[in-house]
């Protein structure tokens, strides 16, 4: 072999263009197999389609269909929205550019973020049939609407407009996208529902329709007309920025004074936080933006770090809310009948300057199986992640916490538990990190970890307390039983066979007790026009349809051989409304009930009500309820108050 | 809110440097945390140095030095080779731009592949500490070294040149990078370390120097001195190529007419192929590639899959061998003195017209603890992958094996089995695809799972068979000392008590053992030059040293009741030559020894030796036996030959 050089080695280096980047590497982009590349293309123009409808505030009303291609494994994949439609200079960028897009420069909450997606897709269908994609947009009711035939020069990364023409559509404004693709129907069929079945659940102001090849239509209805609100763009937060990006953003900046520079440029600086950053980097505020030195953009950085800086508006943040989830949990278990479901979230906070939320369910019990592994349901930014859950960092915040802790089977405390119950971790953010362009999977980042660890520890709080709590009383219900029903019936039948008179069985029954025992029931009633307080509620199209309200009765019996006197605590769920209390508690605040309850005699017992408006039916199984005043260890049916 | 319109979205589209889009999302590329920041940086300059050396057939000699930086969090990593250097005008693309290289484009093993890489590791640089970083390379011994400072403009995807400058250099060629970078290498230190161990592990050819901050200096020493064989560049396989990418050629290509077309661009197409496939795709051979309609590009892709191409050529890949893999698990292993090594290999195929290729080791027993999951690890192209196990197709193929089968303990038949042992994958091809550009996991194509399964189920039967051979044996171990040691024992005692002769007990041993007995014993040893077969080995370079002979007895007791009369074969390891064989046998191959035994008497045995050349000391820990012509029921030490 002749001996090679750095020159000979130097004739082979070229520049790639990022579309053939791309193209070689599909599999980054969620095209790896046939099956999946059905369910990336329809999950990329209908996250798109939602993102447009919630950008203007409508309601969207999104239609899926797939037929057959003309060769075998060929797809037609058309998806279409009721969104604003895209101005026609715009259609052959935003479908033809890989990298290009709105969302990338703003820092709020949207499912789209790269610019990559939707231009992906138009690549995948013209690697794999050598087609155009067809993109039809309407902007305007008296408009016509524009229909472009599309293909991407990869060589350059552009699009083509090989045809374009005007149309009549029946429709006020809206896009659709028409794609042939390489994929295989048969087996993604099940994913591509899965996706769009998880998406509805998580965005129910969405209607979506599918339709199969043989006609088969799936109406995915919607279930609120409340558009989400639409998250606000920010400027980046000074903590979470590395120097060089601080570098950039002041080289690109247009203010003259590094004073006004920070202010300007990045949310949370007011003038007295911009004067102390200044001081504690040694540096003058009205100093030419343009004269500063790396190390004193450096001595800025560290200045920022070293300052009390408010944290950043969390308005860039639409979070599901946990009534929300509980909600769609409890839609998605119906068939299951689950013991119980608990939620939790977590304020929000962020990574690296990029503000992010946790929000977590917990579905237990009931029909689920006791023997398998755990049901994870992953989604970021209102996104259902369907693949890749071994390599998510939510897969491994559940896998890295001791299970058996909190009454779930886990061998040596790792990995993904087993048991009855499934998990829902939701992240919000402006960012998410996905670990790849694919965005089925969010990377490990520490803080995100941390985050999704703590709410999932709240649950598993909750799971705890309540097998405990379940176990607890169902240890006393059959000493309840014996001595409710059964010693009073004996009592009867001797004293009716000896001809003397019934005995009084109370100090017995105390005696053998020895409980407070407290139960819930839990109705629900509709009931015509809406109570006086909904101007709390976010529902106002609510306004004039029939309402549910959620009535709760405690019954309090006393098992102890003495009167008891104690304080009892019913917790308002979050959503909810209280409507009306009897009896009168002696306080009231928005998050609880407190009634001072006094001396019950012994084998009495005592009925509180209260009904909640602005829930919906089944969204409480049952109340938290806790006593302070007496030992909490003498009562069953409510822990200790922990509150103020 | 005033109601937006498709016009309002359309002011905030914008490009995206792809520049932008890597700082963005920098955790993509590798650099997700500070720990990872570090071991990234490592890697890339590594894996560099590396492919530089072996493109121009140097042995590699790389010293990695890590130092302190100015700031905490800071460090600099320098990472020096001895490889061809990098010619002056090319280092700023290499280095600046993102997707820039030269090895995008070829079809061929090697580790860096995107033209990312590297120039991600600069931009990391620059974006976390605002500095630049520094490239030394010298291309030929008479010239001086050039001295670049290099920053990346991210809106233009470029490299700047800050300063540029020669110097004298006491090295023949060679390339230096120096980059500081925010990095956490007190929690680093550990990965950084495993990479480079690991790298060194499959890369015997290459010696790697780590210096730390604190001048603790470790040295992983060069163990082979054959360069791997360069893996050579082919063309695209006509039936792994996707519609689009067929047309995207043709459209390149400088051919005329079909057939040279379809005989210069592409491999395995002979002039009776070419013909054959234009006469199913119904096309002139001779018409002009410029008149294909799309139509008839859909006729010719359709084609390439209904007639019979040959496989591509494999010598675009170059595997890590098998004899390698073992050698470097017991180098791994040899603290854990484990039981057994078992490797397999599955042939060259290939995933969507890309070549590659499976190999596999697993390590058993010994230290290694019994109530832990196994351990993995994952190899690409000779590159360790550290993190992201959990998303790794390997993982994957690992998890989705029924181990319980295989004697290793697997709740219900899924996830990473427990037990005593490690296994090796390597993944060799031409184009890993990776599940993000940070190269951390392989993706899950199909046919590379598949591939894994199959290599890991041939170990796994290994390992079952070597599992039920050690507790067969342990069982006849027992009635053989018994019978061997202890009742000879008696019956000496027992006659010299009784003053009677010695009785023959030959009769009882033969009726209570009941078998045929097997044992092998190993033995190494160092001769002066090298055995004749030498031109039949990989290592020409040893041919007047010391060389090892491995030297195998195979003793074989009759403990049958009547003589016994069957065939024996003996395997020979791959990459062994026979040296010498006693007594003769009837046949000798290149795979295998077979002896025809003829009626050992009962009680009595014989020997059969052989000695072995080309391996190394340790290679072979116990030979692979098989019968033929006897019940293989009878027989302990060794299998049923299912040979030819």
């Amino acid at each position: 072999m002749e001996k090679l050089t750095a020159h000979d080695l130097a004739k082979a280096q070229k520049e790639i263009s990022v579309a053939e980047f791309f193209e070689r590497n599909k599999h980054i982009l969620g095209f790896g197999n046939l099956t999946r590349a059905l369910v990336t293309t329809i999950k990329e123009a209908v996250d798109n389609a939602l993102d447009a409808c919630e950008d203007v505030g409508i309601l969207p009303d999104i239609i899926v269909k797939v037929t057959n291609g003309e060769d075998e494994n060929e797809c037609l994949v058309a998806v279409e929205d009721n969104g604003p439609g895209i101005v026609s200079e715009q259609i052959k960028h935003i479908f033809g550019r890989l990298l290009y897009g709105s969302r990338f420069h703003a820092i709020r909450q949207s499912r789209g973020q790269q610019g990559i997606g939707i231009s992906a897709v138009v690549l995948y269908s013209q690697l794999t049939t050598g087609k155009h994609a067809k993109i039809m947009s309407k902007i305007q009711e008296n408009l016509p609407v524009v229909v472009i035939e599309l293909a991407i020069d990869t060589n350059k990364n552009r699009g083509d407009v090989i045809n374009k023409s005007l149309d009549h559509w029946d429709k006020t404004t809206g896009t659709r996208v028409e794609v042939p693709i390489h994929a295989d129907y048969v087996r993604g069929r099940r994913y591509a529902y899965d996706y769009l079945r998880n998406t509805s659940i998580i965005n129910p102001h969405a209607k979506i329709t599918f339709v199969e090849p043989d006609g088969t239509t799936h109406i995915f209805e919607r279930t609120s007309d409340i558009i989400p609100k639409k998250s606000e763009e920010i400027k980046p937060h000074p903590q979470g920025i590395e120097l060089g990006t601080l570098i950039k953003i002041a080289k690109n900046s247009r203010a003259r004074k590094l004073s006004s520079f920070l202010k300007t440029e990045f949310v949370s600086m007011g003038s007295r936080t911009t004067m102390l950053v200044c001081e504690k980097a040694e540096l003058d505020p009205n100093m030419n933006l343009t004269d500063l030195t790396r190390n004193q953009f450096q001595n800025l950085h560290r200045a920022f770090k070293q300052v009390k800086i408010m944290a950043p508006p969390m308005n860039c943040l639409s979070p599901i809310t946990e009534s929300l989830i509980r909600r769609s949990l409890k839609q998605e278990t119906k068939e299951i009948s689950p013991e119980f479901i608990i939620t939790a979230s977590r304020p929000p906070t962020a990574y690296a300057g990029n503000p992010f939320q946790v929000e977590v369910g917990l579905v237990y019990g009931g029909n689920l199986p006791k023997d398998e592994q755990i049901k994870i349901m992953r989604f970021a930014n209102r996104v259902p992640l369907l693949y890749q859950q071994g390599g998510c960092i939510i897969t491994q915040a559940i896998e890295n916490i001791d299970w058996r802790r909190y009454g779930l089977d886990q061998r040596s405390g790792k990995g993904i538990p087993n048991g009855p119950a499934i998990i829902l971790v939701h992240v919000a953010s402006t960012q998410i990190p996905f670990t790849s362009e694919s965005k089925e999977a969010i990377a490990d980042i520490t803080e995100i970890e941390n985050e999704i660890k703590l709410a999932l520890r709240i649950c598993a709080r909750n799971v705890e307390r309540h097998i405990r709590k379940k176990v607890r009383r169902k240890k006393t219900r059959d000493k309840f039983i014996l001595i409710t029903k059964i010693l009073p019936e004996i009592a009867k039948k001797s004293a009716s066979m000896l001809d003397r008179p019934v005995p009084i069985l109370d100090p017995v029954i105390t005696k053998i007790m020895d409980v407070i025992w407290i139960e819930d029931f839990i109705e629900f009633e509709t009931v015509k026009g809406y109570p006086v307080q909904t101007t709390l509620l976010e529902s106002n199209s609510e306004k004039n349809s029939k309402s549910m309200i959620t009535k709760s009765t405690i019954a309090v019996y006393n098992y102890k051989p003495k009167p008891q006197k104690f304080t009892l605590f019913a917790v308002i769920p979050e959503g909810a409304v209280v409507w009306s209390v009897s009896p009168e508690p002696s306080q009231k605040t928005t998050h609880y009930l407190k009634w001072k309850i006094e001396d019950i005699p012994p084998a009495q017992k005592i009925d509180l009500t209260f009904k909640l408006a602005g829930l919906q039916k089944g969204d409480v199984d049952e109340n938290d309820l806790y006593v302070a005043n007496i030992n909490p260890a003498n009562v069953i049916g409510a822990d200790k108050w922990e509150g103020e």
